[in-house]
């Protein structure tokens, strides 16, 4: 039998695309920057069928890319253009919650659940999931614990990888590694599910996992501060962090990032004068109504003003006036792509150095792209800023692109000189295999590749992804 | 050169001890229970000298044994009995604090730290270290991360490994692994350190860590409640959970714990009379003083009378008050040890699974270990009871384990039944091999022996502990 045949009696009609029109969405990234050219789409319906699928896979030789929203800005989801005859797997028809436990605050997730449907499952039963991140609504469970995603409430609840009590992957063979426990502590041996999360597919298929849920948010405020500089953001955020006021978003935005938001985003309204350089958003919130988390952060704030160390605040009045702050803030990536072309980066440094960092990406820029912008935008109470170098009006994206080359890899550089990471939550996917090879700890790749290598001794997991040629 | 000699060479005259009443205290482990027969005990000050002790053992054909505070409860850091020719490799000159941001709230020690000196360090900062347990002042930021400990605060700030923002690995064969960043975002390729923490020393040796920090708690309140049944204290963790008040412990003490430590240590006070079997010590926090931390734990202890979900509350009025709670929750396993052998047991369920374990464990014992007496003390928040079979008075400690073989397995058979795990927080070492080989998915089990082999083939380090034998 030919193999897509074999592949189609083995997943059923439902669970192979074939056609051209069918498979070619998955065949390229959301951005339209990366595609590929998979033979076929499978999309098992549960492990069992992700484990025949892998064998199946294994047996005739092809690649395997799994694919969850495809949401990934690294070029994770898709084949890369000149790789080995491959299939997508998609996961999008995993997508039941198979647990739900109020008490002992866990959810069990398919992996093509998406991290809302989580959200809002957990907010029916009274909990509260705390995942946040702008693709939230397409990006599914899978996707975003193979890329340890990260978002705006890292600050309080940390990354993906943090709400994972378990998880369940089909191993490159076919062979299914139940992990999927419900319990807090479970010293039994190597830690093998932080493998997988962060491998972005190159190990084995997430299929489920079993994540941490928190009581419900209750009461949340919302400010927004205009700072003369990311130095005074930096004292901000201490004094917040003092303040008793539970800090769950801390994002530094840079005045051209609201600029472009109210000039592209019409239901948005000016916050307050634009006086600054510079602004926070800062957000604390609170599990009970008793918590005085208004009174806490409005004192904070107000130090700040008296201290000259902040220029004017809004502490929000209503669910509206909040609602208008987060639409400036996650309204940004979108707009900004309306308004210009960019080269955007990803990058964490320790927070102490977002000053530091900031200044040397202003100076690179002056010296060797004077005729680019500096936007920066994210979340500083993780050292996680996203800096892009914006085009002058009329540039076309090709034309920037090359007009910039070396500047993502020369930001990179800044933050790992800075103690940082030259990817803080997007991930490696192809779009930075090269900073791979050259900012990683050479030690560090060479057991990446080890384990590469006894896990899919063929190579046939994602590749050409995370790890950079040897 | 005999192997020693070359040691001797170069790990400098304090780096090596080869005297027999020298090498004695690191072949036996705290309890008595584990013996075994290194050459010699290797002290390397610097992670450049554990890099040469470890390629040097590698042409020497030695096997190495990693040691910090040797606290272990499962003879993780001694050499097996009937091992390879070994030696210990201690950590305990490797103990400088490195670097302290209060800002980034992150902090690097070397492994030979003390968990109780970085609590100083960070004190000292004004910040806050929270992993807690027993033997902190003993134990070592090395064996802490291998064995990814656990302990009283882990239901507010996670495991050890949840801590931990970098590490620094000597590989077996030499070769740093340089991952001590500072950072909270670092999504570049896969979480090694993961692998490393709850290891147990067998995949190589945790030289230094980055750990993070926290606010400092400002308040404490401090509570003992009475309450009648598992049942009873379940509902009073969802009530106290849903109080507002931030929660940092909250354990279960079966009242048989209460009578032995008031027995053995004299400087314990009764803290209320023992009208029920089950108590509950809970404790919440908060890191500014506007926090209504005591009115809000009040609220929902005085709840819990009304409804008649418990008997009895303390809630501490000094901090005298409270040190005699802790002494009663924290003297109970050295008292416990005074009164009579015991088997004691280390799982972990949901929990909410907490009352259907407890009876599960009770029938067991009722049916097949008549004799015994069922005492059951610990971290009820994370799932985590430490659950022991207590001899009758004047039963050796060899009779004992004698006739309660297979106690322990049993348990741990009980706890995975109900989705929990058979080790907690103490890990595998020694004494948990044979479980390790009956209870842990067998997937999982042939995974990890692919990544020792791939890491360290030759098996040379720590040989004899956490994998079972294939």
């Amino acid at each position: 039998m030919p193999p897509l045949d074999l592949l189609a009696d083995t997943l059923g009609p439902q669970g192979l695309l074939r056609d051209a029109g069918d498979v070619a969405p998955y065949a390229v990234d959301w951005r339209g920057v990366y595609r590929g050219h998979p033979e076929a789409v499978l999309r098992p319906a549960s492990t069992a069928e992700v484990a025949s699928a892998l064998r199946l896979c294994a047996d005739l030789g092809l690649a395997v890319v799994p694919a969850g929203g495809r949401t990934s800005l690294c070029g994770a989801a898709v084949p890369i253009e000149q790789g080995p005859p491959s299939v997508v797997l998609s996961l999008e028809r995993m997508n039941r919650i198979r647990a739900l436990d109020p008490l002992d605050l866990s959810l069990v997730a398919e992996a093509g659940c998406t991290v809302e449907a989580v959200q809002v499952a957990a907010e029916a039963a009274g909990r509260f999931f705390p995942l946040h991140f702008g693709a939230q609504g397409s990006a599914m469970v899978g996707g975003a614990l193979s890329t340890n995603a990260g978002g705006i409430r890292t600050l309080r609840y940390g990354n993906a990888r943090d709400l994972v009590l378990g998880l369940e992957v089909v191993l490159p063979d076919g062979r299914v590694l139940d992990d999927l426990r419900r319990v807090r502590k479970d010293n039994s041996g190597y830690a093998l599910r932080h493998l997988f999360m962060g491998a972005e597919g190159t190990l084995g298929v997430i299929t489920a996992a079993s994540l941490k849920l928190f009581p419900p948010l209750l009461k949340r405020e919302t400010a927004l501060v205009a700072v003369r500089s990311p130095h005074e953001a930096l004292r901000l955020l201490a004094r917040c962090q003092g303040s008793g006021a539970e800090l769950v978003a801390f994002e530094l935005i840079g005045r051209p990032c609201i600029e472009i938001t109210l000039k592209h985003a019409p239901h948005v309204r000016k916050p307050m004068e634009l006086s600054t350089s510079w602004f926070c958003l800062v957000e604390a919130a609170s599990t009970h109504l008793s918590i005085p988390v208004r009174e806490a952060l409005e004192a904070a704030l107000m130090a700040a003003l008296e201290a000259g160390e902040a220029e004017d605040v809004i502490l929000c009045e209503s669910e509206d006036q909040r609602r208008n702050l987060w639409d400036i803030r996650e309204g940004f990536p979108a707009c900004s792509r309306q308004e210009a072309p960019g080269l955007p980066t990803d990058t964490a440094v320790p927070v102490s150095a977002i000053p530091d960092f900031l200044e040397s990406c202003g100076a690179l820029i002056a010296e060797r792209y004077p005729e680019g912008k500096m936007v920066a935008i994210g979340h500083m109470g993780d050292g996680n800023i996203h800096l892009s170098l914006q085009a002058p009006p009329g540039t076309t994206h090709a034309d920037w692109a090359r007009r910039g080359a070396g500047f993502e890899e020369r930001v990179g550089e800044i933050a790992v000189e800075l103690g940082g990471s030259f990817s803080a939550e997007h991930g490696i996917g192809q779009s930075k295999r090269a900073a791979m090879a050259g900012l990683k700890d050479p030690v560090t790749l060479s057991v990446m590749r080890a384990i590469k290598d006894v896990l899919d001794p063929a190579g046939r997991m994602n590749p050409g992804k995370v790890l950079p040629p040897p």
